[in-house]
């Protein structure tokens, strides 16, 4: 949490690139987010930064020698094709990195007509997974959402007793983790329609989407060693938004006792832009206040200036469009609205406890928060909370109903920080159509 | 399961490696098991065969041309750090190779120098993990294990109704996955010592092992697409030993409603050595008989063949030798001793079901059965069972009793199969020592 502000954070700073300086850009020059693309002419995955409408290809500029000479490393992982060694250099690289490209592609770059030579629209780019993920883990640190569901399973008392003192987690699937846009066919599952029945083995019929947070990892550590919690932050490279589909018929039925599994690991979506820990430091605030009553967390887990400012000020928000909206035209409809803030656990929380037990993080390693709801009920994070167990229905514009998501739906999860005198940072989309189960 | 016996099965066949011919040898010629070494030569690791008390270099046989001209593809797989190519290549391509090698280290080989020239002791080299395993999942396929363990916590319905319709999985660490030999730490973990205490962070009080035999995939699946069971065991590649270590009282903290996390994520050990579906194909068997009453495996998990010959006659042993045994000279004791056949589901059935959503399986991948625990109380596979929760204690020869690990213990798991007509084909060990928490 030592990251302050500086004038690459300046919200009156321009870019070179014109789309980058229009008002409600997700990609001025203070964002600076890192993904990687493919094209007809580079069938090789390469690295970049967005800005406005473009993407910057930082292999191009490191072979032009834009990245600077100070620091060979920076310019040489550029040239990588997945973000891990640039996410291993530490967050002084990133920093001295990030400045190179704030002056390069800023207003008054010294380097303009290179810098442009580097320039690609994103429409006539492929963006690619930028990450080689080795591990996902999934967290559950939303008390809203853990509330919510607890309720629909267990009235009387639901939250379980750890729920306030670990930040509970599950390990997910890395080889099912799919970039924006990239289609999700419903899956086939076991699950019991009634509690008598035998149980099938048929499509999913509760198919449902989990809005969330990813955090991924720079430095790891050594396994047996752990990731003390006043160091935890300069850890996260940057954020990136997760999708987290879920079979919760599928679910109800498999997840006792070693909790679920099929239910979640035929697919995961993540959204192109990793936007970076210092991009985000404007928006850093302390997390909402605890319950009175509630335990303070164990020193391991406890760090003043996390609680401070180790939450993240991130509006995040969830639209359905039907396959019917989509042939009428119609725009996709907002279903919720929420902040990563109302996260019961920090990023950094999640991490330390991640490592306490000695496990070995690596770079690239995805933290993903678990659905992120709110106190407001417009702020639930999935359909199962938001129909309260598919009991209630959405209703949609086009005058459909949704308890859970049909064939054609499009699910697009958008998150932005806004704020007065702070120049916007935004996530862009993480973005999925369910398609049809195979025959 | 199509796969049947033939002439590398022979048990009369012999090796120009005397140490391979010797009753009792775990690497006979029949075997051919194989695993990756580096050395002070050859820093990289190189895949191997293990044959008799030495180590068989298939990248230097490689390199002299001795792995056949007819398929190019299989010399240069032979020359990576990793498994994983050749994993790929499918059941028709692992077969041509190991009938290469059967014949160039057979008695007769037609280049006997040239092999030799391959040859290192074992005691000269260090393994290495030989696989880049890209997901582990671990399974929970005994139900003697489960029923062992859910009488601790549920005495009046130890089994979940989903136990005899769910082959049960989690998603386990690939992060912390170790080769046998290496130390392991005791881990840090949070935990209650009563039930209305407030939990302490604290290295862990309850640290168990658990014997478990790992599948290793070959050929994977795409995103989407299933694996039929008839095909299932045609996937697989071969097996190893693993050791899930796990921190009960941290396990019994966390675990619910997500699941196991940091209890297991420390670490797991594997064996060295991955041995191989064909080197098996003379002990596979029918599982054992399902308890009357019980139901039907549903279609997508019902299989013939898989029914007469998906289990394995594998004996798995376990033994511990504390540091006083180890000072005194002491052989290492053996605390229990099962069978993979007393497994309630095929590893076909395991593959079957974790793809039956269309999650996509890789090569490299691990699929672990969880702890392989008996109908016999010798046949427990944790010390939790053993000790029924550490209530109850196990006697070494030194005079120390042990409910669960102390610092220094070495967990030895062993594991053979041995038959009349059969060569004997063992899968060496997969050892680790416990050392202290970390201060």
């Amino acid at each position: 949490m030592k990251m302050e502000t500086d004038q690459t954070h300046d919200p009156s700073a321009r870019s070179l690139v014109e789309s980058a300086n229009v008002a409600g850009c997700d990609f001025p020059i203070q964002n600076l987010p890192f993904g990687a693309f493919s094209n007809e002419a580079q069938a090789c995955p390469r690295l970049c930064v967005a800005i406005g409408d473009c993407v910057f290809d930082l292999n191009a500029a490191a072979e032009l020698g834009l990245l600077g000479d100070e620091e060979e490393i920076i310019a040489a992982v550029c040239g990588e094709p997945c973000l891990n060694s640039l996410m291993g250099l530490g967050s002084r690289r990133w920093r001295t990195l990030r400045h190179i490209l704030f002056t390069l592609l800023g207003e008054r770059s010294p380097h303009r007509e290179a810098a442009a030579s580097c320039l690609l629209r994103q429409r006539d780019v492929t963006m690619v997974l930028p990450v080689a993920i080795g591990d996902y883990t999934d967290f559950y640190a939303s008390v809203h959402h853990a509330a919510n569901v607890g309720a629909l399973f267990r009235p009387d008392h639901p939250l379980l007793p750890n729920y306030k003192w670990v930040p509970i987690a599950y390990h997910g699937r890395a080889s099912s983790i799919v970039l924006s846009g990239r289609a999700v066919r419903r899956p086939w599952g076991q699950s019991k329609t009634a509690p008598d029945d035998a149980p099938q083995y048929a499509p999913c019929r509760r198919l449902d989407y989990e809005l969330e947070m990813g955090a991924l990892v720079g430095v790891g550590n050594e396994l047996g060693e752990a990731i003390p919690i006043a160091c935890a932050a300069e850890h996260i490279f940057g954020l990136c938004l997760v999708n987290d589909w879920s079979a919760r018929d599928v679910q109800a039925w498999e997840y006792q006792p070693l909790g679920p599994f099929l239910s979640k690991n035929f697919a995961t979506t993540l959204s192109p832009w990793i936007v970076t820990a210092e991009a985000l430091a404007p928006f850093r605030v302390a997390p909402a206040p605890r319950p009175a009553g509630d335990p303070k967390p164990l020193p391991h887990l406890a760090d003043a200036q996390d609680q401070q400012r180790g939450a993240f000020d991130i509006i995040v928000e969830v639209f359905l469009q039907s396959a019917a909206m989509r042939a009428a035209g119609s725009a996709p409809h907002r279903i919720s609205r929420g902040n990563v803030r109302d996260l019961y656990w920090t990023f950094a929380q999640m991490l330390a406890h991640h490592s306490s037990n000695g496990c070995n993080l690596r770079p690239g390693d995805l933290l993903a928060s678990g659905t992120i709801s709110g106190p407001a009920a417009t702020a639930r994070g999935c359909l199962l909370e938001l129909t309260r167990g598919g009991s209630e229905q959405i209703l949609l514009p086009s005058g459909e109903q949704r308890s859970f998501l049909e064939d054609g739906d499009e699910v697009r999860i958008r998150a932005y920080c806004e704020r007065a005198g702070a120049a916007r940072i935004g996530f862009g989309e993480c973005v999925g159509t369910v398609t049809a189960a195979r025959n």
